[in-house]
Parts: structure tokens; sequence; C-alpha cells
């Protein structure tokens, strides 16, 4: 078998010496002539030589590994996710890997079971269901779950103030002066981000959709291309708010002239619309950080909710 | 050890049968109700039952797995193609699991080592080095790189043809009338994408920038914040593109009307703009499924180039 390949015949084979083939195996510390490291990784494929990876983790400082479940990575928010886990991790000495489920329960549960089956030492589940609880408890790792806006009971979880940011958010547009703010949202009837604005001062009229792109957009197209449109809205996503902005613009609508919009999740999307988004912050680092400390024991919390922060631009009439 | 208590094992602690276990463990085919699902959990969790998943994988299908390298999954096209790999590797019976990269050689080569430690069956690399050769050879695994520009010796690799697309892209525009066409692209002189927009008659300016939204809005302040600004221009990607629209916006030029332009990607991004972008783009699609493929042995093509498409929309005039 291969394992028993050593460095020194894939140096012997390549005519250079065991620091050499170490050289071009580690891409350093010393430079090595073109040719040289052609003929080395020649050798290398001709003899199936396979580096130590043990030896190599310990050069490294570690071997040890996480796994990350994560919802569709085509929403910049969980992409934002997967890059901040993969950092703070790093900053630990843990390398991620990531699995990307479609967000239902048997497509999370089964992420999971192959993250574990690969020697993971937790997994960390960042999650859209409601009912994230169908999640296996027998997957035989510690699991975490980031994003939750509910407490769920028998797991460790963290969530972001929904309900705070929801209301600040909408606070903040009645106190510009306008005196209907709407809501645009998911499916779903009277979560937090829906308590919040009522909370705020919401009074409707409320479009629901798809947390997309498109589910916005038409969203948008009903809420704004009726005669009693809102003067303002708060819009539960990111990604729905670049629909509602689009469903504006066709519309020849204004913002925030004609309609003020205010979005949730922060992404880095919000800074290159036109106008750029006002929008509640996800403490995407901050969460992800608490999450890893928590898969790796560093703390035995249960629950922990995390502060959003409304960032003011121009499309709330602001700046 | 946990893998001896039984399914048995977990029905007799819960005081259920057997058959209740294993709906509650893959959440059917048949209804729980909830306060009997609730005890199997916790029975699980006290037995540290482990389904058995060599049995669920058959029952599955497989229990055969990928690995994918990507670099940053900020950029839609990269979660794209992730997303585009798992979809086809999944209609083949295959898990994906990803490990994303900050797009330097060290760090893909540590991410092919990770993945090829837990045993994946081959590696995809989708990358963004101009050389990924130093991806090792020694992995011990075969590997695909997709999305290379150029063919890269040694390594089965697929791309798409970003010159043909580039060329496309700027007869297009100067087929409008526009007499000048510039260029936003990355900090490398000379790539196939400026070869391609040379070709199709492009004369400049030229700005160069990171390829990241911010690059493209730098640039993009650049090139028309002067005086002989070009009255067109051709974006090397989706993301410069949207920090053009950004960089536009605020020098109050309209696009159209004042600027023209087409991007190259196509993600799904390009659909939320304001307005809508012109795009070459990517089969994303077409290049996971070959690249899925070759990583399979279902071909052994060494080298596939897979054409571009240029979708027309309001941004370059059209429509």
């Amino acid at each position: 078998m291969s394992a028993k390949v050593t460095r020194a015949d894939v140096a012997r084979y390549a005519g250079v010496s065991s620091a050499v083939v170490s050289y071009v195996i580690n891409d350093g510390p010393r430079p090595v002539a073109q040719a040289t490291a052609a003929r080395v990784r020649d050798a290398i494929a001709v003899l199936g030589y396979r580096p130590n990876t043990t030896a190599q983790a310990l050069r490294r400082g570690s071997s040890r590994l996480l796994g990350h479940v994560v919802p569709d990575l085509g929403n910049p928010l969980w992409a934002e996710f997967a890059l901040a886990v993969e950092a703070v991790a790093a900053a630990r000495g843990y390398d991620v890997l990531l699995a990307s489920s479609e967000g239902g329960a048997d497509d999370e549960h089964r992420r999971v079971e192959t993250l574990s089956a690969r020697g993971v030492d937790a997994v960390i589940v960042t999650s859209v269901l409601a009912r994230p609880d169908l999640v296996s408890r027998g997957s035989g790792v510690p699991l975490v779950l980031l994003n939750t806006f509910f407490e769920v009971p028998g797991f460790p979880s963290l969530g972001v103030d929904a309900f705070g940011g929801a209301q600040e958010a909408t606070e903040h547009l009645l106190g510009h002066g306008y005196g209907t703010v709407g809501l645009v949202i998911g499916g779903e009837t009277g979560e937090l981000r829906e308590q919040g604005w009522r909370a705020g001062g919401g009074t409707g009229p409320i479009a629901r959709g798809e947390f997309s792109r498109h589910g916005g957009y038409e969203a948008g197209k009903r809420m704004f291309g009726s005669s009693d449109r809102p003067r303002a809205v708060f819009v539960a996503s990111d990604m729905q708010a670049v629909g509602v902005l689009r469903a504006l613009y066709e519309l020849g609508l204004d913002v925030p002239g004609d309609v003020a919009v205010v979005s949730f999740d922060g992404t880095v999307e919000t800074e290159f619309t036109n106008p750029q988004l006002t929008t509640v912050r996800q403490p995407v680092r901050a969460m992800a950080d608490a999450a890893v400390a928590r898969a790796l024991g560093e703390d035995s919390s249960e629950r922990r909710v995390l502060p959003a922060e409304l960032v003011l631009r121009a499309s709330c009439g602001c700046g």
C-alpha cells in the first residue's frame, strides 16, 4: 500500500534530497526550481506517496475538526455564517467541514450524520427550521444550534434578538415622521420579527413571501402596486429587501423619497444596493464565536441571545 | 460502547415499539405523537444510541462522499458552484463535504488534505489560483479542478470559455453604437477576459481592482469620475459590476442612458440589480455536472471548456 512509501523513496526516485521533497509538498519554506518540483510531483504520483497527515497536523498544531451544517448558501447571510464559523474555528486551531442542507429536517439530520461519521469533534447546525428539535440526539457528537430565534429544549442554542431589532427598526421609521410602516416577511404568522414590528408601532399592511430575493420582489409588487401603499416598510430579511427595491424600481417609486425601507440581517449586499439599505445587523461574528466556544465546551450555556444593531444608511431617509 | 446499544434497547427504555423508534429517527414514514417522540429522543440520549449509518446508507443507496474545496463563499458565484456540485452529486447518490479556502495555494492544499484524510472518494477544487498546480499530487485521492481558465498539466480541469464570452459581450456593446467600451477587471494583466474584450473591439480605458464589490466600486469611481469616461463598459465579474453600479449611482450617472454595462458570471444577484445586468453567464450547472462526472471516473477527459451564454437585460440598452 501507498502508506509504506516514504519521503526518502520519493527523493530517491526523483533524484533530489529528502528536504527538497518536503519543500515541494509544503510549498516552502525554500523555493524549488520548477523543473525539479515537477519531477518530485511526478515521483509522488508514480509511487503513490501520501504525506503523513498526523505529522503535518502536529506541525500545524492541530488535526481537530468541526462540522457545520448550513442552509442554502445562495443566501449571503448563510455564507457569512459559514465564513465566520471557519474564521473563529481557525483561530482556535480547528478546521471546519461544511455540509449545505436544503433546510428541511430530514436533510439537516442526514448532514449531521454524514459529518459525525467522519469524526468531527462537534457539529454546529445553522438552521432555518421552526422545529430544529428533529435533529437527531443520537448522532454521537455534541450539537450546537446557531441562529434559532427560540430556545430549543435539549440543545444549546444561540440567536439574535430579533424582537428587539425589529422593534427598533420600526420605531426608527416612525421617528422619521412616516405615518404607516408596512411589513414584508415570510409565510409563518406571528414570529418574533413580526411581534417586534408590532411592538414598535407597525400597523400594516403585511405582505408575506418566501425568504428570497424573488419572494421579496413579489411581496413588494403586491404591497406597493396598490393605491393604499404604506409610506415606509420594514423587511424581515436582506434578501427580501433586495427584491422589494427591485419592485419599487420597476414601479417608478423613489427610495426613500416615496417609500422608506429598513431590512434585517445586515449582509454585505446591503452596502451595495442603490440606495444603500438601512438594516438591522445580526452580530454574525460574535454569534459564530459563541457557537464555536459552546461546541468546544468552553462554556456550558444552554441559550444565548445576542443583540442586533441598527445600521443607519440612506434607504430609511437618514444620511 | 454506544455501538452495542440497539434500537430494541431504545424501544424498551422508551416503552414503545422498535418501529416507533425508527419513525422518530427517520422523521417518518408514520407520524409519532410529540410526547412519545420526546420520550424516544430521551432514551436515545440516555443510552447513547447511534443509528447504524451503514444500514442507513444502504437504505439511501449510498454512503459515498465527495469533497469540494471552494474559495470565498461570500462571492455568490462560488456559492452557486457549491450548490450545483452538491445537486449533481446528490443525483448520483453522493454527499458532498465542503471546505472553504481563502484562495491561497497553501490554504487549498491544506483543505484538500483535510478532506482526503476523511475518506472522500475524490476532491473537486474550485480554484481562483493562477497556479493551481501547487495542489499536492500526493493527497491520495483523485482531484478535479473546476473553473480554471487554462489547462493545468497533470490534472483534469474544466473551465468556461472566458475569451469567447468577453469577446461577445464587447461586440454586443459596440453593436449598440457606443463608440468606446472600457474594461473593469482584476489586477493580473492579459488574462483571457481581457484578451476577449480586446478581440471584440475594446480599446479602453482599463480600471483594475480586486474581484469584489468594493474593488468594482473603486474601479468604477476612477473610471467614471473622470471627464473622458467611456460610453460603455465590460466588467469581468458580477461582484465588480455590482460595485460599478453603486459608483455610477453615486456619480449621478444613469444606466444605460449615460453608461451601458455588461458583466461576467451570471449569478442570481444580476437579476436583482437596478437596472438588471446584461451578463455573460457561466454554465455553472453543466460545469458542476462535468466535474462530478470526471471525479467519479465517468469520463477521462483532461480538459473541457464549456461555452458561456450572453444573457440580454436592461443594463446594456436592450429591453
